[in-house]
């Protein structure tokens, strides 16, 4: 599923969790990011974000030009989605489907058109490991629109769950995360869990974008120094020769 | 604005509100009023609603070949939405456009088509008074869609509202709420504020339909003996020789 | 630690979930089962209740001179507290704390006095098996008070954190649950997990009863014909001996 | 109700409103303030707050010795408590009996003890000129415990409720906050509400101060460079020659 348009040189995709303030409470560096980014995902409500917040982060995303997509998360406001809640498969279907048909009508109102849907959190930790939460998550993403893109690790049960209801799909690595031997990320609750060294970061985002098994790169709002780790970023992707650009300016196969 | 389309007789319109249970609570009569009404509104998740309980309303009222609303109210389900909150128009707007969005996404992923917007509860009364509340709630829904019909109370503002924003709208009447002297509905706080027998009721929705000011006519689900109310609306109605089918069957003009 | 005072016969405590109503939503029978039970668990508002239940439940629990204790759950009122969230033992402790807190302060202002704490829900499926959730409930409720009882499955975590922070505990049982062959409870997901039965509620409540390792025996409010279950336990329990009376009558040891 | 204990020169209360962060989202600078104030009062979970915030902060405020009160405010988190909801007294006063309790409850288990109560936001501007309301707060804080003081406007209804149920009270006055000619707060919503300038706020402190109608002053944690605010008032008060010490250190008379 190549991004790349056919023109010249690798493109990669840089994408930012945004819009993840709730009532009095901002958070993140959304205009920073947002100058940085190819790609946004919204929080949609449930684990942060409100009708307000969602507005005005969507109209600065329209404005910019930038790939829009929703980032669903579990209903957990106080754990801020990070920690898991066991729903059914039929209850966290229905929970996807809410959440990105809201994101959705309200960027079409805002003139613009949701691309991707990417799960926030707990939520796509354990749907990268579980193929029951991976396909209710697909299941309900697909229902809403064949069109959207799903977010996931790569090799993840999340990506397996899109193939298998015929989504498409991009495989995301994490810039400002430590990666474990194995491939997969380290642990919030573990130490050195964050690169919060901007030349780290962009170092480790352009080895992921060369070994060319992600197609978008994450860099997280909420990491300290995220505006200079995310300019780093950039940078170091297009000194190395990589285009940023949203995934999926294809035409669907 | 005639929602007669053009046949033989009079028509009028029977709305119920419907999927108002949350989590482990239950509420109403949501099958017995599917099977006498011709439209329901269906709560958002603010002050009634949850993701699943949304999605299987749905289902039920798209089986049903019912004409679906989306029924937004107030973020507060501890007071089902009926206590006032004094929200800004730009507040306001946005939560309308989140509700209306959500429904409206769910409705059209799981068959059907959303058709109009009723706002619930207090939200509705302040609005039915309120120029500026009006307005917030009308401009979303118009944000949304200019197909969508806006309900509200003869003569409110609400229904000003609609024209001035060039939506279609529909004046609702209460089958099973006492009005006052001066047209206006009895607080719920009033003694008899609630019409429960069945025969009073239909009487009343006979006299508002005969009257010609209301297109839809409403029964509470969660009036005390609402499957009966509504069964003796409806067939009192059908006695009196209207048509009960669904609001805004013509096309938009 | 028998609950026993020492008079005559053996006895045996009969309690009940209640207060699990929310805002509009009213839940189970709770008149019904202050009639027949000895102690009643309180709902703390974070899975179910709110001030306005929680004050008119302690109000009927202190007029019919039951034991009252609290009931806390996880934050999740969509899910009833019968989902598991994985919260740190620092946040669990933190929210057990509040909850306690919570009720103990309205139930001393409306004149009575909180006797003991039983977790609810998925929150006392896990403590019974996981030291660790167990360990922080535990500390939070002997932080507030030395003198609250922890009910517990029997030989479970719970009962042995409470012994590990000094706590007296109450090893309870449930009438209308179906035990597996290894004494755990058959989960809600199972088929026949519930007893609805009352002659078998009952049956099983005298046999838990006899076999003297449970101090108290639960009827849930929300099993089907709850009143009529609990009606028939009590009766049985009496007709074979049995004085139905609060745990914990004894003085400390 | 004079605060000073008969030594030398007049005394005056500062106080902050601190732990108004909700899960991942921080709020205000409540070390800087506990390091200036005399006396905090605690968000209590419904307006802001959780569980894991209140226990910090508390644990922060008893290690700093400062008077502790609850700050219950209107089940908005969205709104921050700051948008007015109409609920009936029995509704708020089981609302503000349940905020107090678990957050008196919290204070003595982790070694301190409540001494005062302040609503806050849109209920303590409602509760200032609604006796209705104000009555409804008196009462609940009165039947949790005769000992607390009551803080309010001077000559507001709130303080009237205090004396009526026989609560000792304390007069506010806001270093930080303009005041109309008519001695009102301007409101938030106009232009010039806030004073930002540390100088202008510590010479309406000092004002306030030696006109002798108040015996509490707040500085607001969230008003921009508040702790720099918190620092000019306490050095200006003292250069007036106050002591700054809590209200209600006199045995109730």
């Amino acid at each position: 599923m190549p991004s790349d348009p056919g023109a010249r040189g690798p493109s990669i995709d840089l994408n930012a969790d945004v819009g993840e303030g709730f009532g009095p409470w901002p958070m993140g560096h959304d205009e920073a990011l947002m100058a940085v980014a190819s790609t946004v995902n919204i929080a949609c409500g449930f684990h942060a974000g409100d009708p307000v917040v969602i507005s005005k982060t969507i109209e600065a995303a329209v404005l910019a030009r930038l790939a829009i997509g929703a980032h669903p998360g579990y209903p957990d406001r106080e754990g801020f989605g990070r920690r898991e809640l066991v729903m059914s498969p039929a209850e966290l279907e229905a929970s996807i489907l809410y959440q990105v048909a809201a994101i959705a009508g309200m960027v079409e109102a805002l003139g613009g058109k949701l691309v991707h849907v990417k799960a926030h959190g707990a939520l796509y930790n354990r749907a990268a490991v579980d193929a029951g939460i991976a396909g209710a998550i697909a299941r309900a993403v697909r229902q809403f629109s064949p069109d959207l893109v799903l977010f996931g690790p790569p090799r993840s049960e999340l990506l397996a769950a899109a193939e298998a209801v015929g989504l498409r799909s991009a495989a995301e690595g994490f810039a400002d995360r430590a990666y474990e031997a194995d491939g997969s990320l380290r642990s919030r609750r573990r130490e050195g869990a964050l690169l919060t060294d901007p030349a780290a970061a962009a170092a480790q985002a352009v080895a992921l974008a060369r070994a060319g098994q992600v197609q978008t790169l994450c860099v997280h709002s909420d990491t300290p120094g995220a505006p200079e780790i995310a300019r780093a970023v950039r940078s170091a992707l297009e000194a190395a020769g990589f285009a940023v650009q949203p995934v999926a300016v294809d035409a669907p196969g």
